[in-house]
C-alpha cells in the first residue's frame, strides 16, 4: 500500500500589524494579528523540495503590510477578504486561502486624538475562507470573561457511583466566551453589526436565569440568530470557570454564597452550535483543513 | 426558518492527575492532564435546562481519579480507552466520548527510587475516540523543539511584486513539532512503539537535507508510515521558527551564518497529513465535533 | 568559615479570593489574588526541620478566606493591613508580614445587579508591609497598556560604532505601565484616591509631548507627587513596546508613519523612581527580603 | 518639599541571540536571552528629554550581536562580563551596568554534528554587575522542576483557630527550583563548575529526608557552599507545588498515597539565603536598583 500526501496548508502566522489612519488629526488605530493559510498545488515541495509553486510565507507577510498601506485596513472582514482574494487570484497554483485575524481593542484616553489605552483580554476575531470563487465570512470574539453572582442553578443531574457534587439552586456562573458566527452573505455592514451581536451575547448571558451552562449557551446563540438574519450559524465554546464555595465551618463561620475560591483547573468545557435551518452550507469555512486549525 | 441546536459536546478539561505506583520501592510516576468530552442525547439541557441526562463534569473528574486507583494508569492510551468505554457503556444517553491526555515527562534523578526531575516543554499526547462500538486511537507529541544549524536551503520559490526574501542555500531550520498519528488498530504495544516513533521523527529531522520545511515534514511523516505498519496516517504541524541572520556590516563585521536573532512572531506555519492508501477510515477520531477541538 | 542562614521569608502565594457582597440585591464583586509572606524566628525549620514556629501556609490561606467572611474585604489596602496585623500580632514568632494583592477588575454588564464582565490586562495592586509595629502601604497598577500614535520624538542620543538607529521626530510610543506608589501615611481614603492617581498617570502620558520615554516616566511620576500629598514616592517600570515602521519601498509605496510592525522582543526597559524630598523612610516596604520579591 | 528623581536604570531586555560556532563541522550552539541595564548620569533625559547621554537601547542590542561575532560567546558569564565592561568603559556617563542572561539548553540529536533538540523548562542564568571598577558574578538556574514521591513529612506546626491541615509523615514534595549563587571571585571556571553545582542541588534534593521544604532548601544551599569554596552565598526560591491526596472514600476506595491532584494555585513559597561567614560583600550584585529587578 502506497504512502501519500494528504491534506495540507501553509502560511504565515501572527503577523502583527498596527495601522494608524492619520488622514485627520483624530487618528484611528487598528491593531491586528493576521495569519494566512494557503492551499493548492503544493505537492512538489513536500515530495521533492521543489519550491516553484511556494509563495514564500515572507511574501505573504509583506503582502499584509503593503495592502494595509495601499488600501487601508478598514474592517477586519474587508481586509481579510481582500487578502484572500489576492492570493487566490494572483497565484494560479493557490486554489484556496484562509485568513484569520484577531483585533486587539484600543480605547481613547479622555477622548484624546492620538493617545490610547488597551483593555486586555477580549479580542474580536475574523476568519475569511476563499475556495476557488466561493467565499465565507466568520466573525467572532474570544476571551470575553463574564460572571453572574446569582441567578444560576444546577440540579437534577444523574447520580452514578462517582457522583459527589451536591445540587445547588444558587451558584456563581462564570465563563470566558469564545463565539464565532458565520454570515450567510459576504455583504454585511461588518462594523455596524459586530457591536450589536456582542451586546446581544452579553445581555443574554446577563438576562438568562441559568439552569445549566448549556442552557445559557443555547440562549445566547439563539438570541443572535433570532435578531440577526445575516447570521447562518453560531458556535460557542464556554469553559465553566468554577468558583468553589469555601467551607468556613471549621472556623465557626457560615458562608452564605459570599466567599469563593476561583479555580484554575480543571474546568467544565461546554461547546455547541446553533443553526438556522436551511442556511447556506459552510464548506471549509470553519476549518480550512480539518484537524489542523 | 427554524433555529436548532447543532453539534455539541461537553466534559471536564485539564484534570491534573499524578499517580504513584508504589508497588515496589522503585516508584513509578505518571503525570497526566486529562480532558473528557461527551456527546449524545443532551438536547434537553440546552433547550430547557433539564439536566436529567447530564453526567456532571464533576463526576467525570471523579471518575478519572477513581479509575486511577481502581485500575492503575498504565499507558495513557489504555487509560483513555477505559475511560471512554466507561462513559459510553454506563450511561445510555452517552453515544460517544473523546478522551484527550497530555503526559508530562519525568526522569529519575541519578537513578533514584523516588526522586524525579521534569524536563519541560515536550509532552506525549493521546486522543481516544469512542463512537458507539467503534474506537480510534491517536498518539502524538507536542512542543518537541528541534533545530538544524546547517543542512537547510530555501530557493526556487516564485517572486511576485511583494517578494523580498533572498534565496539561501544555508539557513537555520528550527521548529516545534506537533505530531499526531492514528493507529489502524486498537491493539498496539503503546508503551513500546511510542519511543520508537519519537526516535524516527527526530532522526529523520536530523538526517534530512532540507530544501523546504514542507519536504522535511513529509520525510518525517513518511518515515513513520514506512517503519510502523500500525500507523494509518500522521499529521504534523510545524511552525517555522525563524532565525534571522543579523546584518553586522554596519559594524565592519561579516556574518558567515554565525549570529542569529531568534524571532517570536510572525512564524511560518506548515501543516500536512501523510496517509497510508487504503487505511481504515478516521471517523470522528481527529475531531469529535469538527470545529471545536 | 561557617555557613549560616541569611534572610528568609515564606508564605502562601496566589490565593484566589472572590468575594460577593450580597447585603443588597445590587451585588458588589471583589476579585483578588492574595500572597502572604512572613518573616521572624524561623531558623529551626531551616536548620533541623523543627516546625514548632511555622504557621502553615495552608493556615495562612484559610485566614484569607475566613477574614473575607468575618470582616468583609473592602479596599485591598484595608484587607492587607488587617491580614498583616493578624499574623504579627497573633504569632509571637512572626516579626513581620508582607501582603501582596492584585485586584482583577470587573464591570457591570448594562448596569446589571449581579452580572459582570471582566476587562483583562490591567490590575490594581497593593503591597502592605508590617515590621514590628511599623506599617507601610504601597498601591499601584500593572499592565496598563498605552500608546501614542504621534507626539513622540527620539533624537540627540550619542552615536558610537554600534549605533544604527536613525533619529526621529515622530514615532509611536507604546508601553505597559507598572506603577507602584508609597503612601506617607496609613490613613488614606484608598478607594477614592486610587482612580484619581490612575487618571493622572493616563492624562500625563497622553498630554506629554515626549522626547524620551524616560521624560514621560518622570512627568507621570512627578504629576502624581505634585497632585497627591499623600504619596511619598512612586516607582515606574515602563517597557518600550517598539512599533517598527515597515519599509514599503520595495513595493513602490511610501510609509508616512501609517504601517507598523508591533514587536515582541527585545524591548527597551525604562525604570525610575520619583521621590518627595524629606518623605518618611521606606524601610522594607519595597522588598520585604531584598532580592527575593 | 521638592520632588526629585531617585534611582533609575534603563536598557534593552530580552535580546534573543543564537550563536553557531562553525569553526569545526561539529557545530556548537549557544542560545541566549540577554538583558542589559545601565545606570549613570542620565538625569537630563528624565528631567528635560535631553538625550545627549542616552546610549540608545537599540545600540545596546547591536552591541550584543556584534560582540557575539567579534569575540564569540563562550560561557555566559564571560560574555556578560565583556558586555558590562564595554558599556562602563566606553561611555563615561555610564557608571554601572548589569547584564542578565538566560541560557536555553540544547542537546544533540543522536550525537549529530548540527542537529539539536531543546528540552524546555529549566534555564541556566547569569547576572553580572559592574559598578565602576567593581565586578560581581551571580550564576544560577531557574524552573528546575523536581519531585519526591516519598521521603517528605510535615508535622509539629502550630495549630491556631484557622489551622485545618492534617499532619503527615508521608507526602509528595514538589517544587520548581530557582537558585542563584554569587561567586566570591570573578576568576572561576564557569563552564566546569556550573554542571557540578547543578548536580549537587539535585542530589541534595533527592537525598534529603525532608521534614519541611525549608529544611530541604537549607540543605541544598548548604551543600553548595560546603563543596564549592568559590561560592560566597546562594539564594533559593522554591514554590511548594502542592499535590493533594484525592479523597476516594466516597467511591469505596482507599488512597494509600497513590492518586494525587496536582494543584496550580495557591502554592507555598519558601525563599532563603545561605551565606558563608566573612564572604565579600554583595554590593548591588543582587539588585542593581533595589525594587526594580
Amino acid at each position: 500500500m502506497g504512502i501519500v500526501l494528504g491534506a495540507n496548508q501553509y502560511g504565515k502566522a501572527e503577523v502583527r500589524l498596527v495601522h494608524v489612519d492619520r488622514s485627520t488629526p483624530r487618528h484611528v488605530l487598528t491593531d491586528l494579528n493576521v495569519s494566512t493559510h494557503l492551499r493548492g498545488a503544493f505537492d512538489a515541495t513536500y515530495l521533492t523540495g521543489d519550491n516553484a509553486a511556494v509563495l514564500a510565507t515572507d511574501t505573504q507577510k509583506n503582502t499584509v503590510y503593503a495592502f494595509a498601506r495601499k488600501f487601508g485596513v478598514g474592517q477586519p472582514e474587508d481586509f481579510a477578504i481582500r487578502l484572500a482574494g489576492h492570493f487566490v487570484e494572483s497565484q494560479p497554483q493557490v486554489s484556496g486561502a484562509q485568513i484569520e485575524i484577531e483585533q486587539l481593542p484600543w480605547a481613547r484616553i479622555d477622548d484624546h486624538d492620538h493617545a490610547f489605552s488597551r483593555p486586555g483580554g477580549e479580542r474580536r476575531t475574523t476568519t475569511v475562507t476563499r475556495d476557488g470563487d466561493q467565499l465565507w465570512v466568520i466573525a467572532g470574539l474570544t476571551d470575553l470573561v463574564v460572571l453572574k453572582s446569582t441567578g444560576s442553578e444546577f440540579h437534577g443531574f444523574p447520580r452514578d457511583e462517582y457522583t459527589t457534587l451536591p445540587e445547588t439552586t444558587d451558584r456563581i456562573l462564570a465563563t470566558s466566551v469564545t463565539a464565532r458566527w458565520r454570515y450567510s452573505s459576504t455583504h454585511v455592514a461588518w462594523g455596524e453589526i459586530y457591536p450589536k451581536i456582542r451586546a446581544v451575547l452579553l445581555e443574554t448571558f446577563a438576562g438568562t436565569h441559568s439552569l445549566a451552562l448549556q442552557q445559557t449557551l443555547y440562549a445566547m446563540g439563539g438570541a443572535v440568530l433570532e435578531q440577526f438574519g445575516e447570521v447562518a450559524e453560531i458556535r460557542l465554546s464556554m469553559p465553566n470557570k468554577h468558583h468553589y464555595l469555601v467551607d468556613l465551618e471549621p472556623f465557626g463561620l457560615d458562608n452564605p454564597n459570599e466567599v469563593f475560591l476561583a479555580g484554575d483547573r480543571p474546568y467544565g468545557l461546554i461547546e455547541g452550535q446553533v443553526l438556522r435551518e436551511g442556511a447556506p452550507a459552510a464548506g471549509p469555512a470553519w476549518q480550512f483543513v480539518p484537524g489542523f486549525v
